[in-house]
């Protein structure tokens, strides 16, 4: 499918919610030989998620080289690292080194601090919307899509509509057959309109 | 919600698939403080997914003492574990010290090898089902559901089905209202109607 693999590197950190991080990994992980996942951690050792199961890192920050596709969840954990200036850094010298950057849930609150997402469009998990917006007052924050494109970066809504968005990601990528095919091979009834936001309260 | 936490147990193998693990995960940990969530291997070692990602175990197979809810992830490394006998064996063991058997996907494969299925009704992933039916002879085997429930075993269909099969648990083991408001919490567009099978093929 491409020259050379696609290269997905994804954050880690203490408490990070885990479909955030796996729903998107298992649909990237279907492009299979043409994919490359890495988890990047601020430390070398294993991370626990909100739901109990840790995770080993594959790489620290000072590891990381560059990736085509940086994805970065949410989870409660996002309440401690928005202040946690190492990572707010990384975050900022990781996406000069990234093509794509994306976020799901609360994970937009990490890219809101680290400042990538001033002057640009995003979204967030709709329970949490208020403190998200709260860590980014200089983005335009968009409370219905169930994800958001602005350039090379995308964010999506909570938890479950990061899977929504790597398809959607993957059409940009690729083509809307392969995200028609993974999906279909990960059997996800893929909800492809990124207007289409079922959780969005109305106001 | 429960007068004890409710404990689930996931088995992990080398080359499991992560959404079969954490996608269900996912929606169980939303019980938060009224759930425990262990995930059981061979032995005390880091456990790679088929996409990569490293998991930890909690507790060895000796160290299982019974859950309410087991869950069997697939995966490409099911076609080695169908032969693992060590891991047959403790199914049939921690089968016995659980209230509910679940499978995602080609997990059903272990539980019929481990004979947990002979004489049921059971489902498996679409792509891998041929494979699945020869691991279960005994079996009646359903090609059309996004998941099957025959008296305390829930099997579903491929990766994401996992899912919305979990949300029919809740709702038989506390209320159908708890499964919408966790399908709420996660934003997850449940696929109510275990009949509902879009990925089925035509015969």
């Amino acid at each position: 499918m491409n020259a050379s693999p696609l290269k997905v590197a994804a954050l880690i950190f203490p408490r990070f919610e885990l479909l955030d991080l796996f729903g998107p990994l298992e649909l990237l992980g279907l492009l299979k030989d043409d994919v490359t996942i890495s988890l990047v951690a601020q430390v070398a050792a294993p991370v626990a998620s909100n739901q109990g199961p840790k995770t080993i890192p594959d790489l620290t920050f000072e590891q990381f080289e560059g990736a085509d596709v940086l994805l970065v969840p949410g989870g409660m954990g996002t309440r401690q690292e928005v202040d946690n200036a190492v990572l707010t850094d990384w975050l900022r010298t990781a996406a000069t080194r990234s093509k794509y950057i994306t976020s799901v849930c609360t994970g937009s609150a990490l890219l809101a601090r680290a400042g990538l997402l001033d002057g640009k469009r995003a979204t967030s998990n709709k329970r949490a919307f208020e403190w998200v917006k709260s860590q980014g007052p200089a983005v335009h924050w968009i409370p219905k899509a169930r994800w958001v494109e602005d350039g090379n970066i995308f964010t999506s809504s909570g938890i479950s509509a990061g899977m929504d968005m790597t398809l959607g990601l993957l059409a940009r990528l690729y083509h809307r057959d392969i995200s028609l095919s993974i999906a279909a091979a990960a059997e996800y009834i893929w909800n492809e309109d990124s207007a289409n936001d079922p959780f969005a309260e109305e106001n």
